[in-house]
């Protein structure tokens, strides 16, 4: 448990347990030649909000103090356990980042107020630094929790199958492949995309990930099967709303606020949701997700933790 | 264990299970959208030797052929346990194949006698093939064999972070990195490399991946600690042995026969070991290197099966 009175210490905390955790977690030279290490360093540390990493830590969290918790294994406080997980799926959003930003890709050279990786480094060195923060994070994920204890290894061979399931073709890249065709980047015809197709799209490209961020903590922590199936519930409706205030933001916001390209959805004819749905229906859709994702918490006993008000924080966030 | 008369009978039947698995585990439509499946397979299906693999099965046959083995679990025979990590590695193979051809890095338009994956498919949907492969293999570990004999979840991971580790910043993608700089292709002066350069610079790009194959075998196999340090070692050499003979291919070799751009190396200044070495003293260094791994597995009692016939297989190679 992470101790904190409101959910910004709470933020504060986790948010500095992960950075720090990070930093102890990403090889360093001679390990790693000294390029790639300071590329993935560039990115990694570049002021995320570490919204996935947070929810890990969060959902491990609420699984050790619901009711009908499993027993955690006396030897790993739960969110302690969920850590490398946490790390791991930052690391893996990273790469996702620096990967969507490559001319070939969005061809995005502003991301959190900075050039992006390979406008510094170029596309060689910017490709290979993502590949290697792939395949560090399932290394990491392999690795810690340190130790034999079957119950340890168990839990992070499940929660490593959760996050490899959600980033490999059948999710966020299979979902970023869409995105290329629909914005008429990849070979033949622009991919048309209706609203299902749209959230067909974004389920691929960012709910994936945020439910593996969720149910991997909820994993490491020890939770039931139906407990499980809740966090992931839960987690699914926190990305639609987390994707929707992303196209709402790209629409309303400036570039100097986001600390990246405002507009870019519109100039490249991207699918989203105001276009699709207008401004209004898509904040009422957002905020609708938001009630059912607090629903599901209460349903299933994990109302201890700050899992409801992260929904609330993603939906009312202005960056 | 596979039955096999001859090494080339052996093989082709390996070759066969590989193919075989790997056209069952690679997912289809519409588990994932239809360009990213046709992209992958493109490029897993473009008639590769299957080296890696090939050497991950036979050390799994050898270490349940030794005297010295651990009892392996009665449920899966060693090939079949160890048939999930051979195909995990060729795809992580396949996906470093396609990054490193991009115009981006090295700008390779021919492999295996064909255009490669970016000339037919763009630049963006190859980035995305590559990285969707690497997350398909790690998940293809994590969730085979099924089960959840702990025997069997134990091996899975340690495999799984033999593999990780491997081709990770501190491997494969590291010596990549390094290759790009010493090609003058990374930001500022392109990195002078000395003989133990250019060899600690090949030990990661591709050295760290061939050991990954064998090693995982051999856990997958139920290998004890000391048999496990053997299998490195056989395969440490076996890899070095692969890349001068690869270097002196590609000096040697006619572009037809190889199936790539012959003369490439020293077209971009690229470090080799016949550049360094001279043609004469590089062939005689790689038969050393096959010299010493036979040795290895004389001494670890690795003579049955066919990871010595290999080795001769590897330095004897035309392409």
């Amino acid at each position: 448990m992470i101790p904190a009175e409101t959910l910004a210490i709470f933020l504060d905390t986790a948010r500095s347990r992960v950075d720090e955790a990070l930093e102890r977690y990403l090889p360093v030279p001679p390990e790693c030649p000294e390029i790639v290490g300071q590329a993935m360093r560039y990115s990694v540390f570049a002021g995320g909000k570490r919204l996935r990493p947070i929810l890990t830590l969060a959902a491990a969290d609420a699984v050790a103090q619901a009711d009908r918790a499993r027993p955690v294994t006396a030897l790993i406080p739960a969110v302690d356990a969920a850590l490398p997980a946490a790390c791991a799926v930052e690391l893996i959003h990273t790469y996702s980042l620096i990967h969507d930003d490559l001319p070939a890709m969005d061809n995005d050279t502003l991301r959190r107020g900075r050039p992006t990786l390979h406008v510094v480094y170029g596309d060689g060195v910017a490709i290979l630094a993502g590949d290697g923060l792939q395949a560090d994070a399932f290394a990491l994920l392999a690795r810690e929790p340190v130790g034999d204890d079957p119950v340890i290894v168990t839990r992070k061979l499940r929660a490593l199958r959760a996050i490899a399931d959600a980033v490999g073709s059948t999710g966020m890249v299979g979902g970023q492949a869409l995105d290329l065709q629909a914005a008429g980047r990849a070979p033949g015809h622009a991919l048309a995309l209706d609203a299902d197709g749209v959230r067909a799209m974004h389920a691929r490209k960012t709910g994936a990930l945020i439910r593996a961020a969720a149910v991997s903590g909820a994993i490491m922590a020890g939770a039931l099967d139906e407990t499980l199936r809740a966090v992931d519930r839960y987690a699914t409706d926190l990305g639609l709303a987390f994707q929707i205030v992303d196209d709402i933001l790209d629409v309303e916001g400036k570039t100097g606020e986001l600390g990246k390209t405002a507009g870019k959805d519109a100039a490249g004819a991207k699918p989203t949701y105001p276009a699709l749905f207008g401004l209004e229906r898509s904040r009422d859709f957002a905020n609708h997700c938001v009630t059912r994702a607090r629903q599901t918490l209460a349903e299933a006993g994990l109302t201890r933790g700050w899992l409801a008000d992260i929904a609330d924080w993603v939906v009312s966030r202005r960056s």
